[in-house]
């Protein structure tokens, strides 16, 4: 099956042949048996609007529950909002709570209901318990397929009741030990179960140290949590330590790959539930805030060198090299920028470690001014013949690495300061002071030195 | 316990506060009894160099090693060169094979003999089968605790089998099924263990259609097929389907944050082993070759420039806007590269869906260009007063932006065949383009109308 993974690609190629030829019954057939879910949402990924909207129509409803919860956000809301409630309920039938819910929460509020009165009083409640909490954090990751015992009963009569089951949920690793009232209390690890005396008493056995989730804890705490300790499910509690469900590491992967997608994403503007293939007229709309947003930025640049428009008639060689000083404190500052907003993701940066950092930056950023400073210092004197340009550009060098680095770190803790995200305003920020100070201090000083 | 977890940066500051009135005996019993590794690994990464020396001597030998596998790779480096062999022996007793060989890596190879010499028979040849294969492949990344067992036997002797260990390795989902010469056959789940009939047979409850992993498969494959499948462990074979170890998720999700980490820190040219408080020469260093491949861009765009001087000094509003034209490419053409490396990353991108995603970048920079083209030929009108200006601008924004986000999407296409790192070279190379056709555009335009 493995090899098979692989074969993606041709598995679409064989898929647009047979689609180009009208096979459609050879389609069907691969899409609702042939694969399983986790590779129809990976096809449909795959595949510009058109055909994907082909490939959906073919898609049986009994079966479309599970290839949505593996779609990126995205596409998941074309679909959804093509659905009626009952059929909403047809897909999601044996979809395990938490994906269930995150389905939900892509409907309008009017439809939310509806789906909600049509299910069972059951499955009702366990869905209303997850969306009472926000969708990033633990209440609204969470699965509510618990298993749970009481402290004082033996190991023995916890295997006898766990075979009274046909089935366990998915990523079982421990059984969860509650009180009378579902407060919870530990854990019991199969694994330990299944090598335990059975004579003695889960209370003997269980462990009461374990990682214990509040369900208000932000989902990407929670990612952490279970990065650190390996964990492979975690229980969630409410304020009183109450019971309320759990999470499962599949879950938590998605969070860990969605989160790292946002960095990437959001330092060029754009977002992490972004579909790949999404269509022209979106895609336009969404790049153009972006470019909007940096045409600012580079409007403050141009303003700056519209300052010095006479310096510049005097001594043209500087519009030619003026450019190289702005472009060498943006790589600079981004480079720290990126250092930064890591080291926070991370949690490796507080406020008894930021004066070191700040001084490193401020000491490298010296460090690789001086030395580029004195290449391009070098290439101007010989490439313009002028020594005055070469100490101008050089100095102007040193000054815009100096505060590009300073920014760079500065930034990022600013911005998450006044809860705006790094990734997202970093970039465009940064640009702008290391666009404006490149091009004040190199122009500057060619005022004060030609003028 | 959970509560405890987010209160990392107190902890810090009660350390760094005992370290600075030099209570190290306060300190060494937080470091060895009071936090797990993880917490431990974790300060160390968010201490500057000399602290984090400090911490690392208080640290007791037996319990380096548990810390030391939970360090990034760099700060590991710096601490394994330190130590010798016995010392290295001491500190990795009870870690699992593949963290020892995660660790023996880093050393030299001349060390590397010496340690597996001094291991005892069955140590040594785990530890071998693993570092036989490359880091970052399938091989390198399991584990060799499997527990197996034949496929005619019951499951009640599995589970009395069980019961003679004192413990199973962690992470243990599944019993591994393989045949008398340990040809892996099938995965017996120990959920379904624990809710069949015992006088059954494994032949009779096991999966066969499971995912095997093959033993030279690259870790990030493995990552997508446990991410796809929520697994928790996954079987790992040979060519000739002998079953070698087992993959493990908590290893996994270190490749998955690593490859995220990596087309973070790649895009800003920086390593993704690197530590946060990297030491002053080491970071200015790495940073500067960075900054010396940038600025040969930056030359070329001034070259670019250098040629149309006499255009310049005839109309300095051209050294005024020539920034923008630049800049709107450079965004543009980031935000396409973007979203073609992590399509690539999530594997969306294949030969058929390509000529479909180019037709879409081409028409949405179309549909961007002409429209800040509008916007930005507006400004320069009102400006510089100067009709000619504002239609050479708009021309030059349009030609960069097409430009922009075509090259923005072939450029990792390309450098991927080139089997060249797009996430390191693209944002680079894309630079280039833009800056170099972005001045060329306008004003080699202006140097038409004007001249």
């Amino acid at each position: 099956m493995a090899s098979e993974k692989q074969d993606i690609p041709p598995v679409l190629e064989r898929l647009t042949n047979a689609m180009d030829s009208g096979a459609f019954a050879q389609v069907r057939r691969m899409l609702n048996r042939g694969l399983p879910a986790q590779d129809v949402a990976h096809l449909l990924e795959s595949s510009p609007p058109k055909e994907r909207d082909l490939l959906w129509n073919l898609i049986e409803p009994e079966f479309q529950g599970e290839v949505l919860q593996h779609l990126v956000d995205d596409i998941q809301a074309i679909y959804l909002k093509r659905m009626k409630p009952e059929e909403f309920l047809t897909a999601t039938e044996g979809l395990e709570t938490d994906d269930i819910a995150d389905l939900l929460q892509q409907l309008p509020d009017t439809l939310i209901q509806e789906v909600l009165v049509s299910m069972d009083t059951q499955d009702r409640h366990r869905v209303e318990s997850v969306l009472s909490y926000p969708e990033d954090t633990a209440g609204g990751l969470m699965n509510t397929d618990t298993i749970t015992v009481r402290p004082d009963i033996t190991l023995d009569v916890v295997m006898r009741y766990l075979r009274r089951h046909e089935s366990l949920p998915d990523s079982t690793d421990s059984v969860l030990v509650v009180s009378r009232g579902d407060h919870f209390i530990g854990m019991l690890p199969i694994i330990r179960l299944l090598v335990s005396d059975p004579n003695i008493t889960v209370r003997e056995v269980m462990d009461t140290d374990t990682i214990v989730i509040p369900a208000d804890m932000p989902d990407n705490e929670v990612a952490n949590l279970f990065e650190k300790f390996d964990l492979i499910s975690a229980p969630v509690v409410d304020d009183q330590g109450t019971l309320l469900g759990r999470i499962t590491i599949d879950d938590v992967v998605d969070v860990i790959r969605e989160d790292a997608d946002h960095s990437l994403m959001s330092m060029a503007g754009l977002d992490e539930d972004e579909d790949t293939f999404s269509p022209i007229l979106l895609t336009a709309r969404r790049r153009a805030v972006w470019l909007g947003i940096n045409l600012l930025t580079a409007f403050l640049a141009s303003a700056v060198i519209g300052l010095f428009d006479a310096t510049i008639e005097k001594v043209v060689a500087l519009a030619v090299l003026m450019p190289i000083v702005a472009s060498m404190g943006g790589i600079a500052g981004s480079q720290t920028l990126t250092v930064v907003i890591r080291g926070m993701a991370l949690g490796h940066i507080s406020s008894s470690n930021t004066p070191w950092l700040l001084n490193r930056e401020f000491i490298v950023g010296l460090i690789n001014g001086v030395v580029w400073a004195l290449v391009v210092a070098g290439v101007a004197i010989l490439w313009f013949d002028d020594v005055k340009l070469g100490a101008i550009i050089g100095t102007a060098i040193i000054i815009n690495l100096l505060i590009a680095v300073l920014a760079g770190a500065a930034l990022p803790l600013m911005l998450k300061w006044m809860k705006i995200d790094p990734a997202l305003a970093g970039s465009v920020l940064l640009t702008t002071v290391t666009d404006v100070i490149g091009f004040l201090a190199f122009l500057g000083l060619a005022t004060a030195f030609y003028l």
